[in-house]
């Protein structure tokens, strides 16, 4: 997608130098900076911090890394070091793993002259992948929005989508999986307006989806988390669409902490509540998301300070507590199949349940 | 309740001067700057800016307000004008009309001459009778809890209480409504933790409650909003308990914005979810609380800056989002009254619905 009127992915492969390019998400929306990666440390790194967060760039970002690993040291003690320092960053994001298992797969059977070539080229598939992925998911999304649209007193109103966090393309390699369909929509001539979730504690939605939608045009307001209730209550919103790190085989989703609430509100008022998600991100292994999706545990400090730009135009951070406040702060929470409407992926709207899961399993 | 270990109310009458001091909760909890009100003008501008706020305080704050005036022309003419411009200053919270009643109902019998000194007394009045009706408050919040410890597991286990935003002693005289329980408690000797809410945009709950509860010694932990569908879903939460701003006679509930999706959580989880109000909040004209509540409608810039103190100690207020990006801020939200569990006033343990509430009338 654009940013500045130009077109970007969030994960750029320099082909001369072999490194690739983020941009660091932890300076925007008022700073764009972009950062070259070309260890396999830069690369844990940028996923620790959350330079590059999303589930599906996480996966990209980490395939890169390994092939940096093998760049270094192709054997297979090397090999191992670096999938289990690269999965040790980021507990709930179930495409890192499939994107290190991707990469490791190819690579495993080379001999160690081969593996780093074959890395670099996985990690480029990887990314292209991504890219067709979303835009499927994308496809898919809009038929829904038409279908809903067509179903309003008015079918010429706005149509108003409520998302949470950032499943946009600064989540992806590109289109985003939540936010495809709302740039497909645009783009299609839809008059679209999306309701941005604020997503404390790190300000997702404030900071990187209304970034994204400023810079592409489609017409946005901000919220608080705590306003998506009211705005249910009060029919102001047509649909509910997020993306998610984790699926079980039954349907449960996890996603950014506050999405179980919108859910909840979503089904009071039999709003529709999609997930967009590549079929990656599926954990076929599990079933019971409650029970057995680790949950991140994340800093405190990310809940007692925030972070944006001062009077000055300076990157500041704030406290917001009385010093020493001592804060919980999970990454995530867990949605029942049954508050899920259906699942969005690249091959079709899917029913949230174990059947059409089954189902969806075994054509692909 | 105290400050340093000193006792406070969070509105002082000073008796030689007549005037009434506040602590300027805008500056909470990084500064303790008291403030004296001089003039209607005054208690107009603090209630509007919410350096006091919370529908006990912005009634007592009020009544003083109008006692100012008529100290400078005790006529018809100012009395009336004084009234509407200290009721224009927040549209949701009965309590302020209630306490402008109260005053006028007295002073409007009186010769002019009279007027002053009888606003003045019923002033006081008003914030001796919040502080006995919150201590009522509290005792009978209190039982509640007990009962609900009583049938824990573990009887001796901690008992975990979710609140959103401050309806503590800051937001009332003194005891404060929702929180009064939880000082009884923990000064008898119960083992009481709190979660507390942050409360976006203005954050009361991080900024007031955690200042609130740190003071007087009750262990609390602070969570982003989104984290409080998640708690409850882990059964990490005994009970919720919250303030409001105005009920309606039916028990519809309206409450700071992000009070609704806790409610609906607690009611998913089969966790009580108790909403403590004096009788005076109750607005017997109203039943259906969605149709009929009016909702603030409050800036744009409290979604898109944070205040908060920076490195160097200093105030300091960050933008989060991209500049130019218009935001919606709902002040308030309205939990309709089958959320309810129950209310809890001074005249005990009230069903929200029509029939325990006309019982209730009947009877005050």
């Amino acid at each position: 997608m654009k940013i500045h009127g130009q077109p970007h992915r969030s994960i750029e492969a320099e082909h001369a130098t072999r490194s690739a390019r983020i941009i660091d998400q932890t300076l925007l929306p008022h700073v764009v900076e972009w950062r070259t990666l070309r260890t396999m440390e830069e690369a844990a790194e940028a996923i620790q911090v959350m330079r590059v967060r999303g589930a599906p760039l996480i996966g990209a970002t980490a395939a890169f890394g390994l092939y940096f690993a093998l760049r270094e040291n192709a054997t297979d003690a090397a090999l191992q070091h670096a999938y289990h320092v690269l999965h040790a960053t980021r507990p709930t994001a179930i495409n890192l793993r499939w994107a290190l298992d991707r990469v490791k797969r190819v690579v495993m059977p080379l001999e160690a002259a081969q593996r780093a070539d074959a890395a670099w080229n996985e990690a480029l598939a990887i990314c292209e992948h991504d890219v067709e992925t979303n835009r499927a998911i994308g496809k898919h999304g809009l038929e829904l929005f038409r279908a809903i649209q067509a179903k309003k007193d008015d079918t010429e109103a706005v149509l108003n989508v409520m998302t949470h966090c950032n499943a946009g393309w600064l989540a992806t390699v590109d289109w985003g999986t939540a936010i495809s369909p709302i740039y497909q929509a645009h783009d299609a001539g839809m008059k679209v307006h999306v309701w941005v979730s604020e997503t404390r504690p790190r300000g997702q939605g404030a900071s990187l989806t209304a970034f994204e939608l400023k810079e592409h045009g489609v017409p946005y307001t901000l919220i608080v988390d705590n306003n998506a209730g009211h705005l249910l209550q009060r029919g102001l919103v047509d649909v509910v669409i997020v993306g998610t790190d984790r699926v079980t085989a039954h349907g449960d989703v996890a996603n950014k902490i506050g999405t179980y609430l919108k859910a909840l509100a979503a089904k009071a008022h039999e709003v529709p509540f999609y997930v967009a998600t590549p079929v990656s991100t599926i954990d076929w292994t599990i079933t019971d998301g409650i029970r057995e999706i680790p949950i991140e545990q994340r800093s405190a400090r990310e809940v007692t300070h925030m972070p944006g730009m001062n009077a000055t135009g300076a990157r500041e951070e704030v406290l917001i507590t009385p010093e020493g406040t001592e804060a919980r702060n999970d990454g995530f929470d867990v949605t029942p199949a049954g508050l899920v409407t259906a699942l969005v992926t690249e091959h079709g709207v899917v029913a949230a349940t174990a059947e059409a899961m089954g189902e969806l399993r075994g054509r692909i």
